[in-house]
């Protein structure tokens, strides 16, 4: 099958103080993808094309419903006669071994698909607290949203997208996954070391080119990062959360300043490092 | 019922070259709320606290649920005994005129070949194209990021939050919404025009404080606003989806420049004014 496109290029209007004129602009590309899983349908997702088996896979562990069970495979559900849209559909298989999926919801957005006060404490009650790890020094979380840019190509294409990338405590960045939806691109990363059979990701670093929202704060815990890193600020959720997970939660990661939001002290400052020192 | 909160005050550390210290930092509260319709539950999404019924009726008229039904009560689903959580739940009441909202997700069939496109092409095929309206001016559209700064509260105070706004011809903020999610955002800023019968909103323009998606082109068009002003960039699907709809799709608005997506041309160069002109 041929590689699917993952940005467009459009002809726009560009506006300035010395007039307009028309151009070519390149935009990211977003579509929807259903995730099956044992054939029933979970969910649909805007999704940038690309990392789809990642995205699929990694969905359905950080939502919680494999509960365990090994994926055997993954695939799309094109027949043969493939239309682009039989590419939207994608199936993960454990052979039966993951209980059934109950729907959650009728209907879910691109940017939420849980359910209630009560679908948060099940999600997070599926979740043991993560272990205690020697958190990563701050002068590398300092450095990581210049370290990952590097590695955003679509960004750089089109300044539209979301990465998101795990690193490790020495700062090296293990890979990165850019979507049109943050949720997405940390679903493609978790997607990708499942199946390479890395997680749970015990002293590894999470890093979000955006805000951390609850989501993502469950999304990490479900994975075992060690540590998530927000360029933006999280949300109250994502603070009780992180706490809750025992996750180091760091966000405003803005150069040479950041705020650590979990865990609630820092108790241990010679061990954290500071901006100052290398890594 | 008391006010419900908006942001949480958490103590944090903050971290710059010249140390740590901990200091107390406000964050955005994040929250889900489910929407009912005549009872039936249709959506969750994760949202910040407030407009709950504004967001509610936004949602199911922009989602197509009402189907041109009246809606005769919006209340929560508390019993008097009320919880925080109960708080959570509204129902949109149209007494039963609405048609019963049928699930798009779930795992009631398991084929192949169904999927999301055919979703948003029958959500678009409920809309008709927006009837043709003058252009608000470019230079009043260049001046909304600053316009709507001003009533922006919530990212004032935590640099994490949405904003979408209504906003005339003449460059006037009609209203403001914030919210940890870009769509509720909308949803409230649609709610509010539907409960104060201002749908649909013909030559009135619609701001969001990120990018344009595929879903806020579309909810746009379902409440009949002529123009979408994004500060960044729109996706691929939501520049063919205004080109469909005939809505004015303007984005990168950054100071001095922006780029015109929909309509395809600019074809009246002195109607839409210039960067330089005044409004």
């Amino acid at each position: 099958m041929a590689p699917r496109r993952r940005t467009d290029t459009h002809l726009v209007t560009r506006v300035d103080r010395a007039g307009a004129k028309r151009a070519p602009d390149e935009l990211i590309v977003e579509e929807p993808m259903t995730i099956q899983l044992d054939g029933h349908r979970v969910a649909t997702t805007m999704r940038t094309p690309g990392h789809d088996y990642e995205l699929a896979a990694g969905f359905c562990h950080t939502d919680g419903l494999l509960a365990g069970a090994h994926i055997i495979g993954v695939r799309y559900c094109a027949d043969g006669a493939a239309s682009d849209s039989e590419f939207n559909v994608v199936t993960v298989e454990t052979g039966g071994r993951a209980p059934v999926p109950t729907p959650r919801l009728g209907n879910t957005t691109s940017s939420c698909g849980l359910c209630g006060n009560e679908a948060i404490d099940q999600l997070c009650d599926l979740l043991a607290p993560l272990p205690a790890t020697a958190p990563i020094a701050l002068s590398v979380v300092a450095g990581m949203p210049d370290a990952v840019l590097g590695s955003q190509g679509l960004f750089g294409s089109t300044g539209a997208v979301h990465a998101a990338a795990a690193f490790t405590a020495d700062g090296e960045v293990l890979l990165t996954r850019e979507d049109v939806g943050r949720h997405n691109a940390v679903d493609k990363v978790v997607g990708r070391m499942l199946l390479d059979g890395r997680l749970p990701a015990t002293g590894i670093g999470l890093f979000v080119s955006g805000r951390a929202s609850f989501e993502l704060v469950q999304k990490a815990w479900a994975a075992g990062f060690s540590t998530l890193v927000a360029v933006s600020a999280p949300t109250s959720l994502a603070v009780q959360t992180a706490r809750r997970a025992g996750l180091h939660l760091v966000g405003f990661v803005r150069g040479d300043r950041l705020n650590v939001y979990a865990p609630e002290r820092i108790t241990d400052d010679a061990r954290w490092g500071s901006l100052a020192g290398g890594p």
